[in-house]
């Protein structure tokens, strides 16, 4: 990539969204973020499979093939990188003025190659953890899908950097913990981890189902699905979080209390590292 | 303008928006729809209150005159329509990767004059009202405003389209009634209106707020905002909603319930129209 970012629109390089878009109007569209190595779109098919449940739910038409082959061909420009990102927005296109979305939508592609700074190293130190003042919505028809209407995790994430902190606890209306403002929150208790079911909102990441399916197993670990409450974060052992681009990290201080140590956390951080091949 | 669009971003006429833009990528923004009438935008002042809410509640920087030049400048082009749509989407405009929105944004406008076959005439037959199965989410801290979060109205608009109805009425997640999918409801009983109160979800309508402070006192009627219910509507003398490109449209079918006059929304239609100058 020329530069430290480049942008193709619907598989062309270009720098600008023809107008009108459906995705500007309304946030109707998805999007994915994926780390890259040497320019290889790390867990691909994890991605895929979830913007396949987003375009199911907004009825979108089948575009994941098309999807799939512009990552890739945008990834192969960032093989003189150790570490980039690539952010994939799929909106519905064009459509008459109103909310209701065109008969015969004409999906678009936005696909932004960014470089990144990794250092896998300092994944392990272990971040300051605020809470956000906005409460995640409950929409059961939107959850766990990463779809473009995110003004709870932008003021969230201005909330959490007034308050000092890397990252933030969203909870839901009922007080109940639903995610890191960007990313999937864990904690470990009595030898098992524990993450918020994610039914009626949030977003299901990519890194929270490898980490269930794969790297937690792979060190004798059960994942749980539950109810999580601010004080089940507070009287843990461990507490993390996950997404794509930090993979696995720790958290060094919520609230009053402090880990100095982060073991589990971080034998899981290097399964995944080891995984991110 | 050049034939039925014409699209300006930041004050020029362009057809396309520099990406990245935090309007596309998280619905980071706001918008406005003004009708016009021989190139007038009506009830400016109304719109550009609504959007100084939404501006100061997503933490923006002043952009409100430089709005209201670019839509009178825009609006201008349009005299030689009896009837126009304009919108103004303002973005925060590009920023770095993540929810965090930048200290120091750099707002984008973009505006949209579409000519509008318009048929005042037209305005006085009821609708046929479905009701969305998709509920509106409660969120405090963004309701009332006109952000760019709106999918929730793009799958209730595409619902209510499946039902054979032209519009319907959405609820909160408890079940109360919220508003229309693009616009307000009024339903009259005993002499009074009674409009749904939007303290946690829906939009505030700029014709909901002149309806209440103009319209109806004019006829000798007050509205209130109240807590509605389903059976409200059903059991009322009159239901209408109201919104920028229709004015106060009324409804003849809401449910098993018929209503073949209207004989209070269309004098309040007429307040309107005559406010249409």
């Amino acid at each position: 990539m020329g530069g430290d970012t480049a942008i193709w629109v619907n598989g062309t390089r270009e720098s600008a969204l023809d107008l009108p878009d459906r995705g500007l109007d309304y946030g109707d569209g998805l999007f994915e973020t994926l780390l890259l190595r040497r320019g290889n779109p790390l867990f691909i098919d994890t991605h895929l499979q979830r913007l396949q449940r987003g375009l199911t739910a907004l009825g979108f038409p089948a575009v994941l093939e098309r999807a799939r082959q512009e990552l890739q061909r945008a990834a192969a420009g960032a093989g003189d990188h150790e570490w980039a990102v690539l952010r994939l927005t799929v909106t519905r296109g064009a459509g008459p003025r109103g909310y209701a979305p065109p008969e015969r939508a004409a999906p678009r592609t936005v696909v932004r190659l960014t470089a990144l700074e990794y250092d896998a190293g300092q994944q392990g130190e272990g971040v300051r953890l605020g809470l956000a003042d906005i409460r995640c919505s409950a929409q059961p028809a939107l959850a766990g899908i990463k779809h473009l209407n995110r003004l709870e995790q932008v003021l969230a994430a201005a909330q959490v950097r007034e308050q000092g902190c890397e990252e933030g606890v969203m909870l839901d209306p009922s007080g109940t913990v639903v995610s890191a403002v960007a990313g999937n929150l864990f904690y470990l208790r009595d030898g098992a981890l524990h993450t918020p079911a994610l039914g009626h909102c949030g977003v299901a990441g990519t890194r929270r189902a490898l980490l269930a399916q794969r790297w937690a197993p792979s060190i004798g670990l059960a994942v749980h699905e539950d109810s999580v409450a601010i004080e089940d974060l507070l009287a843990a052992e461990e507490v993390f979080y996950t997404n794509a681009v930090q993979g696995i990290r720790p958290v060094a201080h919520f609230g009053r209390v402090h880990w100095s140590a982060h073991p589990v956390a971080q034998r899981l951080f290097r399964c995944y590292l080891a995984d991110c091949a």
